[in-house]
């Protein structure tokens, strides 16, 4: 059978259940579905958007029955490739399907359906006295859906944890199209294995996910920002490790390196110092008094270790001013050449100024644009190379420098990734970090719950010979 | 070959790499071996005590040229029958493995051998200003091994969550004997799927576990407890879910009801109330002045719905007095009668009141005797049935209201299991949770990791027709 004789296939069983206004065929419709904020463009031959769990239960086992992969999407903010379609096939967008969100306040747990935004779910939440912590910086565009997938992390993972460790149950149907939940709406559940936390970071490969149960927070009453400048960065990985054996735990520990400042200051002035190497942003919540005496803490800290300014902010208003800055980087940084490569490399906490030196010297080496900011508390850094994808040269010497960053990152007994998952970009380094039988153990969960290998494949793990490559050869 | 005529063979190997104090094949020495603190004695052919993971690995590869069952055991404190060797063959005991146990507080880390006691590492923590949060009531004397197998919970678990939580890196065995690691020494990791999650909660059926990386927070300046007194037991669970959605998260919130009141009383008089249906213990813990504010307003929200007295500790003598009557529950009600069966079912928080309704029913129905306390904040009750394993009669009663205590848990929208584990105890329950694709899916990775059934064979899965029996038949 041809293979356009199968999509035709496909396409006549498909109208069978999904309403034509929701499976999309025309080219203009495939091409925005065919990129995602990372690499690459890949174009589907069908892109259907779901809203029920039956009808996903039908659309995979069409799938199994046509050998034809299934690429599960949300709103396609992922900077690994996750949702690429690098096999055709088809992509099932789950942005139409936001219809269910619901808080149990009593339970402290809010039940969603995987097309619902990220900020929304926080936002519901909030109505009740209680938060959804996880906060990727995509959270007000992004599914929940992805988050899962991806496992998104975020700045107050360094208090709350990423995403994983607010699921505590999951509908999903499996590669071959059975429906199964996962946990539940309790807190504790050690009945069988931890297939939630198996699904979640799985990157869409194992199922798809077609509910949640997620855990809920008591809403800190208050919060207060604190900003230290410093001249040497690694006084600020020593601030850092100071603040975190003091008995503190801030909400939020951000870091910008000179690179990122003077990205900023040259896209939308902020009166920062520029002749600095770094700048620390702080956030505690809590209780009110005792965040009060916790800032006068960390100011202590940050002073003792060398910092050359800190300022604390004496309300809402300011704190929303401290954190301009960071949240400027990533627009700033844009502006400088077309193509960003945003790493999510992530250390052991001690060995931060350890990676900043690394990072120098690798910057040097290849002659490169290298701006760091990022969660400096956990150890997640962001190192974001800037460069433009038209010139062929630097693009090979930012290849040889990700390369580089990721060694370095193991070398220190760190991660390749710490949020952003290894989709298709990482998939060759995978074996650095895992070793084979690492790798073998995941292979095995995949083949036996995907025998016909239908559900994302092409990414997490490494095709035969497959190299990293930024441009198109 | 015959069994006997194998077993020698595999002591002959074994020899060569084990010393012979830790190869144990005299009867008196196997039958402390045979049992755990949950139902049923098995006899192991072997016993070898390793200290290294070369002999694991080396152990793993002898189990499977033998096609022998091997069963990891920590300190046999397991309530579901976890280390239990109920295929007979090997157990390896872990709790000579101890050497290791280093505290990394620059990175907020603990490395640990399997053999280590839980409530050391948390004393090693405390030198640090650190904490490792779990806490089980078996710390002091179970395995951090043992805990990582079962995801073991405690009640500081609805403040800081359990085990799994806690573990962000494993190194271990694969049941054909590779040696791997998962996860690393940073909180944030994504590479590839959550094995670390996956094994610890696996109840030792997937891989053994060598060594393991723990996560550990910065030790609250104070803690203080609050007492409140009931006339009605479902005023004490409005009283939880009230407390919960006020904003104020304490670190345990334990119950007893009115049977474990008079256990006590009978068992060690303390002056408490016995015309009572239950009583709230509620701990907070955080900045002094946080929780000084914060006690008050739990006492108010106590008082409002319906507590007949509420006592608030002025310090931590008091709060010591306050607890004792909880920490008498178990040692109380074992003085009863001599066989206890100690449940872990748990219900999402708001169906709390309706689980203490359902209980008292199946109380009744069955006549038997129920204790129930707890970690009522996360729904993780423990109903715990005293009776006389030598009445036939009466234990036939206990099975079915077993039966029916879990059956109402899953109705409410529960689990089997809060924190114990499914073992041999409740894999015959298995299905009315999980589903059949559940377990299957359970299964398939199972079977890809273990194709010759070699680790912890018996536990978890139902074999065909099993049926829960607390009797010998």
């Amino acid at each position: 059978m041809s293979k356009q004789t199968q999509i035709d296939q496909i396409l006549e069983e498909l109208k069978n259940f999904i309403e034509p206004k929701r499976l999309l065929t025309q080219l203009e419709d495939l091409v925005s579905f065919s990129y995602d904020a990372s690499f690459g463009v890949y174009l589907p031959e069908i892109v259907v958007q779901p809203t029920s769990t039956d009808e996903v239960q039908k659309l995979m086992k069409l799938a199994n029955k046509y050998k034809v992969p299934v690429y599960p999407r949300g709103q396609g903010t992922s900077l690994s490739g996750g949702p690429l379609p690098v096999k055709g096939g088809m992509v099932l967008d789950f942005s139409q399907w936001d219809q269910k969100l619901e808080i149990y306040p009593d339970d402290l747990i809010a039940v969603v359906s995987p097309g619902v935004l990220t900020s929304d779910i926080n936002a519901a939440a909030n109505e009740y006295g209680l938060m959804y912590p996880p906060d990727p910086s995509s959270s007000n565009v992004s599914t929940i859906g992805g988050n899962l997938a991806e496992n998104a992390g975020g700045p107050r993972g360094l208090k709350y944890g990423v995403t994983k460790d607010y699921v505590i149950g999951l509908e999903a149907v499996t590669p071959e199209g059975e429906i199964f939940r996962t946990g539940g709406r309790t807190v504790k559940n050690v009945t069988g294995y931890d297939l939630t936390k198996l699904i979640v970071g799985s990157e869409g490969t194992l199922a798809v996910i077609t509910e949640a149960i997620l855990r809920l927070f008591p809403k800190p009453p208050a919060t207060k920002t604190l900003m230290a400048i410093f001249n040497d960065i690694v006084d600020s990985g020593r601030a850092i490790s100071k603040v975190l054996s003091s008995g503190i735990l801030p909400s939020k520990m951000e870091l910008m390196d000179q690179a990122s400042v003077v990205a900023v200051e040259n896209y939308q002035p902020l009166g920062l110092p520029t002749d600095i190497e770094a700048i620390l942003l702080i956030e505690l919540d809590g209780h009110p008094q005792a965040i009060e005496e916790e800032i006068v803490k960390v100011e202590q800290i940050c002073k003792e270790v060398g910092a050359r300014e800190v300022k604390v902010s004496r309300n809402e208003e300011e704190a929303l001013q401290l954190w301009k800055a960071r949240k400027l980087v990533s627009p700033a940084i844009a502006r400088i050449k077309p193509t960003k490569i945003s790493e999510d490399a992530t250390v052991p906490r001690s060995k931060i100024p350890e990676m900043f030196k690394r990072l120098k010297e690798i910057k040097n080496k290849y002659q490169i644009d290298l701006v760091v900011f990022g969660h400096a508390g956990d150890g997640n850094l962001h190192p974001n190379i800037i460069a433009d994808q038209r010139d062929v040269e630097e693009m090979k010497r930012v290849e040889k420098a990700v390369e580089e960053i990721f060694a370095a990152a193991v070398e220190l007994g760190g991660t390749l990734s710490g949020e952003h998952g290894i989709g298709t970009m990482k998939a060759p380094f995978l074996e650095m970090e895992l070793g084979k039988v690492g790798i073998e153990m995941m292979k095995r969960i995949k083949q036996s719950w995907d025998p016909n290998n239908i559900l994302n494949p092409g990414k997490i793990f490494p095709e035969e010979g497959q190299r990293f490559v930024l441009r198109s050869e």
